[in-house]
């Protein structure tokens, strides 16, 4: 049986640094300072926005979060963010996904100042993550699944990763952080995707699998090396008559086939969630401590 | 014996497309300018400058190059970017590298505006090719690269290709264009470098292998799938008696071997190079095209 990496309780030691760092600011005279907002009534993003806010005000944070009507126009949440970005008490500025489609979300993220864009999504962060500058803000799910995979003491120098999806929040960036000529990176990887010929012959040879496609149970027991760290990202929400609602929760990986063959895997909640938590609030104390240089 | 790719014919190719453009911007009344800046008398430099320049000048553009003293300071060098920056005439810049090792060079290259970055090195150029944006500038030698596969008819979608090394000029843009999910893309893409395992292994199973770490005739031909399309991006200057000046200039592919393994191999020099102030020049009209909208 695979070991589970315990994601919950890697985020919980992430969190008591941050707090450590939110604790040493403070003791400057500054508050670090993060600012939610919500365009629309999507239940999901009510539930991920007040997790994060919850959060950040256990650890110390100074927290809002600005609810605005789907019907917003582009231009007046435009001005928000503006405002925003000019106000110093906010360090971060997080932008909740999605966006409502009349908006066009890529000039939005755009929008938040770089120096404040926790969420790793502004072009400038993307393209320092890629040029290997460590002054930007590395997209908080990837970075979770780096300081998870370092934190359970995985072997990365060197080591055989196969990313699957090519999104821009986590595979895409993913394979940025770990083909890095650098401590905790230095991986061969291998970016997977719906146009990939022989997905299976590639996951078979990885010692890091990480499934960020959003296809349900894609990954069986069958397409994971024995002894292999397999890294759960997905969430999909899939038909079962006998659930609660008739309808549950899983990842991208097959548990129970891949949990008797890989070496470590991410249960899935429990895995990476908790991590992309953590990162957006370890981003949000480091934005702080450079403000105050 | 491999087909030879001819990068001198397909850079003519565009080259006569980027004729037509220049002359469509100056029958409107805009003529086309790239700002050339060099620091310091690297001799090869002075080749690259003078060959871009020269080429420039045969396709209509309006071209000027400065130099400056290897000595200059850094913040003079910011100043006339700045003007070059806020200079309409300008549409494109290239800062040519190498620049003096007491500059920092990052900070050059972010201080030119990204609208006029023709040489793709500005971190929102690198952001935006990683997002799969258009709107932004690729580096020049990666996207002759797809330029010379694609108009040489190499199936593209769903191929194999193996990357070999991470620069952030050739090796990483490089996988960053390839695995868009796009027409002339979609390829499944295994970035290999210093840290790889077995680089030997993952070349041997690419449909199109790229060779871009800078080290003389690494490529053999025990490592090349037969017909295989092997694309030589290296220069490299190795000690030879025999030769004139006891030096000569050889890529990171070991040309007669691999020559009777691949299917299509690029020539070294007549194969890449030839793209790369192509696609420059394609870049820069690009630049032109778009302020005048």
């Amino acid at each position: 049986m695979a070991h589970l990496i315990d994601g919950r309780a890697i985020a919980a030691g992430v969190h008591a640094e941050t707090a450590a760092r939110v604790a040493a600011l403070r003791a400057r005279g500054i508050r670090p300072g993060l600012m939610f907002i919500r365009v629309g009534e999507d239940p999901a993003s009510q539930v991920y926005v007040g997790m994060k806010e919850k959060k950040a005000a256990e650890l110390g944070f100074h927290s809002e979060t600005r609810v605005l009507p789907a019907a917003t126009p582009e231009a007046d949440l435009l001005d928000l963010v503006a405002r925003v970005n000019a106000d110093p008490q906010w360090h971060g500025l997080l932008i909740q996904a999605p966006l409502p489609t009349a908006m066009h979300a890529p000039r939005v993220y755009a929008a938040v100042s770089p120096a404040k864009d926790v969420d790793g999504f502004h072009p400038v962060n993307v393209g320092k993550l890629s040029l290997g500058d460590p002054s930007g803000f590395a997209p908080c799910t990837p970075a979770g699944i780096q300081e998870l995979l370092v934190r359970t003491g995985v072997p990365l120098e060197g080591a055989e990763v196969v990313v699957l999806g090519r999104g821009n929040i986590v595979g895409k960036p993913m394979a940025s952080l770990l083909v890095q000529k650098s401590c905790h990176a230095n991986c061969t990887v291998t970016l997977c995707h719906s146009g990939t010929r022989d997905v299976a012959a590639h996951c078979r040879r990885a010692d890091i699998l990480i499934a960020a496609m959003g296809v349900p149970e894609f990954v069986r027991g069958s397409m994971v090396r024995p002894g292999a760290v397999v890294v759960d990202v997905g969430v999909n929400r899939i038909a079962d008559p006998a659930a609660r609602g008739g309808s549950r929760l899983v990842g991208d990986v097959a548990f129970e086939e891949v949990s008797a063959v890989a070496g470590h895997l991410t249960p899935n909640p429990g895995g990476v969630g908790p991590m992309t938590i953590a990162m957006l609030l370890a981003n949000t104390a480091r934005a702080a401590e450079q403000s105050a240089v």
